[in-house]
């Protein structure tokens, strides 16, 4: 993704009430943050924040947390989210590398939305789907590791099937034609509704272990 | 696949030289037939032939064997192969139903191309790569099983993911276009190359245990 500099982001993001500034603090104890033990589900590239957003509206029931790399993007959330009480979802500004030292047998569902396809064989490990990924997701959950994956990117979407596949999950379900599918409940993020809007199909798969 | 009648088929069909007709007899024993112990490698539903036909062509070390339930689709190979003298291809007029009665640790790979979808979900259970199938194809294979499966179908082509994951096998490669994608071993059915043509993506992928 190409980064417009945004001015002010990072002050934005610094005092927004939905984010998590001391977020290592609370390894092993996000339920104490939400003051439940309603499951907690995370995306991680949230990106513009539709596709959290709207689950945190749509399931009160269900705690979700955001993850950003970059205040210039994780600001139009917030701003979006100036408007909105949500109680049951919090965002975090981090670089997903370091997901392990966050969160300790504590999530539910972990969420990957149009992440960056790293087209070069050589950055093949900083996909998200990676198994050098899903090796640290590992120890975030709670019980079953689920994770769901949705992509226009076909050659990514291939990798992370055998990713998936060779890392031992077990495929629930898939789609290669999101949008010609049943998809009354499919919430879709910003990229996903402007890739669609083109034509272009959306690939989706959902796996546990 | 919707049949003509072709007169005479069932005749012609039993009269070619490559045409295995007491192919139970060879259970166990079909390098005997190819009178070498070259690799033995089968495509299920041969349709009118052109995969299977220029595989033997291609690769005059390897044995093949062509499976096809059809008398009148299988004589559109047979008319072809009488100007061809190709002692690695073999051809065996069979329902794939009863393919574990043929062959006993023998086969060294299984290809599937443009099988039935057979839409409906009380049908899943004939498709070729149903859980069903694949436990038919686990005693026919001398060592891996290893099984290349190609399809315009959509939704077969997910069934069949899932099922091959569910079943214990690695994906080993996997092209949702395969057009797109370098191509140049690709040996193309007569479907494939109708529905290439129409502009609909093929699906691809390679897997064994």
């Amino acid at each position: 993704m190409r980064l417009k500099h945004v001015k002010g982001a990072e002050e934005i993001v610094e005092n927004s009430k939905y984010v998590i500034k001391d977020y290592t603090e609370h390894k092993g104890s996000f339920n104490k943050l939400f003051n439940n033990n309603n499951p907690i589900r995370i995306e991680i590239g949230m990106g513009k924040g539709n596709f959290i957003i709207e689950n945190a509206i749509k399931y009160p029931n269900i705690n979700f947390i955001g993850i950003e790399k970059y205040d210039s993007v994780m600001v139009k959330a917030i701003r979006r989210l100036d408007t909105l009480d949500l109680p049951n979802l919090r965002l975090i500004r981090m670089d997903a590398g370091k997901i392990e030292e966050v969160f300790d047998h504590e999530i539910d569902e972990v969420y990957l939305n149009f992440s960056d396809p790293w087209p070069k064989d050589r950055h093949a490990k900083r996909r998200l789907t990676s198994p050098k990924f899903l090796n640290k997701y590992k120890t975030i959950f709670k019980d079953k590791e689920i994770i769901t994956f949705k992509t226009d990117n076909r050659k990514l979407f291939e990798y992370s099937v055998i990713s998936f596949n060779t890392q031992g999950f077990t495929i629930e379900n898939l789609s290669l034609d999101l949008y010609n599918d049943d998809i009354k409940d499919n919430i879709p993020t910003e990229y996903e509704m402007k890739f669609h809007s083109k034509g272009f199909p959306i690939y989706k798969i959902r796996v546990y272990k």
